[in-house]
């Protein structure tokens, strides 16, 4: 066992955590403010190369595998976590696209991600469900060496910001579930396209919202993969897209619970420090303690990857318990600052909110659990 | 034993009932964007006697007693619990006014907070301490007939709505810790006063805020009570107005577990009803459970006042427990409702952060349990 | 509301804890060692009143009331839990038999439990399964004027102490699922009856066993209700001991609870009571308050019965959450009197394993919130 | 990062494992029974290199490191957590006197615990305190070129069988606290030493006691390190026991989890398995990434204690996270079991009541929380 990271790592760690703690850091709040993400900073995370650090080489990559990309995740969220979206969805759908995509739209897209050059978003949910995805209902019509896409996609994070998506649609019969369904990229200036954004209570940075698609054509270069394989190839990319989560929830709750530290041993009370009391330290020792072991959950599902292994189960732990402890964190950081934890101008609040959205994006805690019981007992721990 | 409300509860219950879902429901939300709550409605409640229910009829209360004041705030609440505000304060601050004001000022200022016609605030709070109100720092220099006061109050609820402040002030030496505390109604337009007010991320219609007295000077008329007892005076009314608040937090994350139950039988997921789960109605019963219990602790807690006996424990446990299930109960209503409810077009969003406030207002829970354990063990329970 | 007892039932609660803390508390490990409860003590509590108080005076009872009969249970219980269960078989058996059993048997039987005389059995579970009561497979064959049982019944308390049980069988055809069942009081020193007993980790005094009906045959007139009846019959009742239940456990943990309180404050640690240290006082601090609430919930779901209203959903809260509550309330203070709370010299363990039995008996946690879900949303909430 | 172990460390597990399934496993419940731990098992455990597999070379271990040792702990525990004790005391007890001692004892000893020869207990608790190590009371009187012992210490796991303990007494005075103490090795058939042993609740097989010491004369040879150096000696062990207890109660629990999920596939209710319902399932999917990310806490532990860097804060993580972890996860299994959990047939109550005993051995949760403070913010975070 080797709990280390290489030199290269804590290299690429110490580029990260510059980068994040100077630019990243002092813009968290003004960034919900504005509701979007500066597209120059993106750029300079391509830069940098934190952004997918694990694609291949040849589209400009670094191949430094997941446990890196986790590093890389950890640093930016610890300054910012909803920056860190553009990490997650750079590396889940830049291995989408590597892997799957026509050579054409790859080798343009793909450099252009890994640069911070543009932003790829996931239309995969629809109005009528969450993680239902075999039952989807847009419907990808082919005409010559072209596919009509017609339906609305829903829950996308950046839907604003990002200048593509990839849309999963139907090119086979509704009865087919998940086999009849096929992925596309589709530039978001098409015709036909339309967008709206929701006002959530966290993450406005990331701006989840809707796309309409109103017959919009698409050449057939941009199918990816082969009709009807849609479906499960993105499956697989959650379960590493499920441990970078991890990370990025952990990271934001490190945060908090480091200033908590810190301020415990400066606001007093009763005469003494707060870090006296042991009413106090003690729920801080405990949020320590799992995060701590989240955090190593996380990484060996990131290496289970990188060695090529099976890692639904470690991704479904790590999706369904980092976000409900990293918002348990910043929930007790906050009370633990009192009132001053309770106004906007301490970061914990934010944090909260924003770790919250992902309790609920990439799958609900139910649905994970789900998947670990039938990694563990086979389909007959499907409740349906 | 009786677990039923009196007719005339039930009637009183009825009408809040009435007023508060067709007049405070529907601008649950928009009051946040406003930051302030609309003085007519104010007014209305006052016509309505839902302000101070319990208190004298020679004041032109109703004398009815702190469990109908319970009932009136579990309406208030249920439709916008920072309404509530208005309703607890009205309580907590008329009572004191009412047994420890001197007759001029409690024959003019507690008949117009039971109307509505005006809003008293609580200033106790300083920088420097949450709970430790017995290291206050705030002076009151004697003048003549005059007090001089000087210092800053904080985390005062409706700090910019208020007409009045009941403000706590040092007129001993500090070393007599709380025997030097003394309280004085101040008007909030008296030169020398100044306001400002917390951006926080929850309840920004009651608005919490600092009070700065610059050498603000008050007749002894407004003294409350005698020289040196004011600090006893408030901690007993916080007995009171902790099952006040239990209530009020109980309430709000009732409307959320109400709409939830509403919501699973409609929303289809995987072919069934969300209701068909038992991932997901478990944690709804749990909540049912803990709800349910919750607020019979508090009623108690308010009956026991009125029967004039000891709830210094009860309402302590009222105010560490009540506000964190109606917490846990809020959050997993809005997780029940994946990304609708993470969207600010559902409340519970607005009521999980609203009823954060009251996790810290009034006391943490270390300071809570610390109650309880005194109560049962003595000071021996005090850490300092 | 009203949460005082009646000076009635005042007499009766120091009656019963005057002879529980005398006769009972002194017995409590011993009692477990000995594998059973003296027949003596039984008779003793049906001369003092404690057994079934709630029933009619026509035969002996006192018709005082399912809230005197959960006064009595906490004070039984409060000295040994175990002894609780003559109570609770006594009232939920006492009135089923008073109902519905017809005039010979219930003149004959009735008047004894309350006397403390014979103690009866609720033989319901079978092998197969736990608390699917409309799938029994025990057949009661009509011959002439009597019926032949035959089958096997598990997880009866006190299946070796009993001297009679009430045995659910079928009558009709197992298609008819619930209401082909029909309830039968059977001697069990009938021909053909025999017993084994289980080494159950908790209340050995109780001795939960199995009963098995080899032919045995019953007179009609020891049918309770008409053919088909029974299922509904004890469904009814068990809302009512679910409340019973409840107050149980919760005084076996009421009185860990308050050894711990006292032990607390004499034993040191670091040069101080342990009372000092909040990481010892808050944990019994929660427990104070949880145990505080379960019990006005058990107590509410007593009186709704005594009014006759449903308390289906107020039961079921009472049986998933009290014993959840008491369990850790005694892990707790287990905890906290570290390896002395571990030796059986002390009765924190003992009153562990007890409650634990009763997290399982008379139906799991999944099983109760399904009830509670389903009496909020119909039928939709079963999620088979 | 590498969270493989080398195919040595597999193959000791591999051995390990084959040794404990069918040497251990079956004889869990008899051990209780018995109250005490065949020898000639622990000879075999010796002869397969399974206690002290860290210990030096020269002495006849393997120095195999830390996570090896964890590796044994984990497939031993598995199939019986009391023999783990054997391995816990061997490897803490062994290094301390592979380091400190003095080389004749040495010699002597730690080859025979090796080898299963003999069995060492340690002996620092007193009556008077848990943890507070630094307020001993036992004497240790120079006399000559002996140490003359006097006094009692208790909570001593193996207290009958062992053949020697380590004794922590006062050879300095009682002011000098933690600096006053040293070690001794004390055969515990010497004149003057007698012994007793508690009735637990659980882990009988270890037999936690106490030993007396009425001037027992030890020659100085048996003096451990220098005078007055036993005390941190010994908590700098301790740190590297706690993650092997960590690993010695998650084994267990691992073990009730197994079999858990396999009895929900065939195990029925209402018609389908206990595995279609998300309340079965959903618990176990919960301690299943639980005891997931626990282990991996253990065995970062164990890896920086073997790169021989501070792992304090991590040790204390385990103690206080494992156990309750295993706790809760035993306790479920037990209860997932129904009725049949709660029998004695079953070995859930029995590892639920083991691991409890870890709850509070080699410290409480309040102290390793303690521990983890202090790690962060310094001695400002012991509360006395």
């Amino acid at each position: 066992m080797d709990f280390d990271f290489t030199s290269e790592q804590e290299a690429m760690r110490e580029a990260a955590r510059r980068f994040a703690r100077d630019k990243l850091a002092p813009g968290y709040a003004t960034r919900e403010a504005d509701g979007f993400i500066d597209r120059a900073l993106v750029r300079e995370m391509g830069a940098l190369g934190l952004i997918g650090p694990e694609l291949p080489q040849r589209f400009g990559g670094l191949e430094a595998g997941g446990v890196t990309a986790g590093i890389v995740m950890e640093e930016v969220s610890y300054a910012d976590m909803n920056v860190g979206y553009i990490c997650l969805l750079g590396s889940l759908l830049g291995i989408l696209l590597s892997s799957h995509a026509q050579a054409d739209v790859a080798d343009v897209l793909v450099p252009r991600i890994i640069a911070g050059d543009t932003i790829v978003a996931l239309a995969l949910t629809e109005p009528s469900g969450g993680s239902d995805a075999a039952s989807l209902a847009m419907s990808a019509r082919r005409e010559g060496t072209s596919y009509v896409l017609r339906g609305e996609k829903t829950s996308i994070s950046l839907a604003l910001q990002a200048d593509h998506a990839i849309v999963f649609a139907r090119t086979g019969q509704a009865g087919e579930r998940a086999r009849g369904v096929t992925a596309f990229v589709v530039p978001l200036d098409a015709p036909g396209v339309s967008r709206t954004s929701f006002s959530d209570v966290g993450s406005a940075a990331v701006g989840r919202g809707s796309i309409f698609f109103d017959d919009v054509r698409v050449d057939e270069a941009c199918r990816i993969g082969h009709d009807g394989g849609g479906f499960h190839q993105v499956m697989n990319g959650f379960d590493y897209s499920r441990a970078l989560i991890g990370l990025q929830v952990l990271a934001a709750a490190r945060a908090s619970l480091d200033e908590t530290w810190a301020y415990i041993t400066e606001r007093q009370a009763f005469g003494n420090p707060l870090a006296k009391y042991q009413g106090v330290t003690e729920p801080l020792a405990e949020a320590e303690t799992l995060l701590s072991a989240a955090r190593l959950l996380c990484y060996k599902a990131l290496w289970l990857r990188d060695q090529g292994r099976p890692h639904t189960a470690e991704a479904a732990m790590c999706k369904w318990w980092a976000p409900k402890t990293a918002f348990e964190t910043a929930h007790r950081c906050l009370l633990t600052h009192g009132h001053a934890g309770f106004s906007r101008d301490l970061p914990h609040q934010q944090r909260m909110r924003d770790i919250l959205g992902l309790m609920i994006g990439d799958g609900t805690e139910q649905i994970q659990k789900m998947i670990i019981a039938r990694e563990k007992v086979g389909r007959i721990a499907v409740p349906y």
